[in-house]
Parts: structure tokens; C-alpha cells; sequence
């Protein structure tokens, strides 16, 4: 018996953003927040966020009723990296130009996959 | 400039897991811990745990000094999903074996790919 899958993840990983904005989690979970109303995910609890110290970047973990979003910024390298996983259809999102637009990435690689079996 | 990769992460997804087992928020949490333990990863927070109601499955979410670990139940399908990201290198896991014998799955498929820059 072949399991259906059971959801979509996306795997965003972005390059050359402007490092200080890596580092302020109030702009990223600005970011993080309207993604998810745009695409309509509803948060079953407060974001887990945590700034690590000195210039080190931001991590962001929302628990969702469809499944989960998680973000990591690295800014020495002027990278972030997300997922998101929704176990409910989405449409398409335009991460790649949101991302630009928001952190001044000059590359965004946009991977997505099927959860929960493979063929 | 090619930015080198930040990190590594696993894709896993168990089917034909016991359902009732997919419900258990201590035994789902002590599977976690256990993983982390072995990989010498380390939680900077509690774990953000979410039950979903009547026979609905589990989520966990660990924010780790070196990423994240994250994981969903579904047990209407038998299907336990975890991620597991950590920036820094890891040796090969077992997760096949453990998720077998801990959740009794039938089928456990494991994919990995580089986070933080493509070719």
C-alpha cells in the first residue's frame, strides 16, 4: 500500500544579505509573520526565538497547526536559511523576491519536496 | 564567490509506525533526547511540544546551538517526519534502526542535502 504524501516542504537558502539585518529578530519574525498570513498558516503557539551572542545570527521556530517554519541567520556569511513545511496544500510563493526585497539577498535558491512518503 | 555549505540536513520519513505510539508526547521526546545525545547536539531551550486534539499526532521542535531538530506524528497514517539540521559536521546516524525499533516502523526513508549555498 503506498502511503499519500503528506505535505510539501519548502528549503530556502539565501546569499548575500545584508548582515545587519541578520541579527534583529524583530524585522525576521516581521518577516516570518507575514509569510504565514500570506499563506494563510496559523501558529498554535508563541514563536521560539533565540538571538545568539555577540554578532552571531537569529534562530526562529514556529510551531504551526499545518506543520512548522524554521529560520537561521548567519550573518558573517550573509546567509539565512528557512523551511517551511505544510501539510495542507499552498499555493506558489514568491520566497525568492520577498527575501531580496526584506534582507537584500543577492541569491535565493528555492527547493521544495514531498513529505511524508516517497515514491 | 561560492560561499561554502552551512550545515547539513536530514530528511526522515517513518511509515507504518504503531499509531498509538505516534501519541505519546514522553516517548516522542525521550526518542529526541536520546538522538541529540548520540549526535552531541545541544538544546539551547526547552523543546516546544504541541499535542494535537482527540487522535490527532504529536509535533516537537528543538532549537539547537547548532540548528534545529524537528518532527511530526500522523498517526491516522502511521507516519512519523523529522528534520534535522545542524551546521555542524555529523557522523553517519542510524536513524533507520532507531525508528524502527522505537516506533516500529515498516518503511523509514533518509535524505540529506547541504544547507546554505548550491553549486
Amino acid at each position: 500500500m503506498t502511503v499519500p504524501p503528506l505535505g510539501m516542504e519548502w528549503v530556502v537558502d539565501a546569499q548575500g544579505c545584508a548582515p545587519s539585518r541578520l541579527r534583529e529578530p524583530e524585522r525576521l519574525l516581521e518577516l516570518v509573520s507575514s509569510m504565514l498570513a500570506d499563506l494563510r498558516l496559523s501558529p498554535v503557539a508563541p514563536p521560539l526565538v533565540h538571538r545568539f551572542p555577540g554578532e552571531g545570527g537569529v534562530t526562529a521556530m514556529v510551531l504551526l497547526a499545518e506543520s512548522h517554519l524554521t529560520l537561521h541567520t548567519f550573518p558573517e556569511h550573509g546567509t539565512m536559511t528557512l523551511n517551511l513545511y505544510s501539510c495542507v496544500a499552498r499555493p506558489p510563493y514568491p520566497f525568492r523576491e520577498r527575501i531580496e526585497r526584506e534582507l537584500g539577498a543577492t541569491r535565493v535558491d528555492v527547493r521544495s519536496f514531498a513529505r511524508g512518503a516517497l515514491p
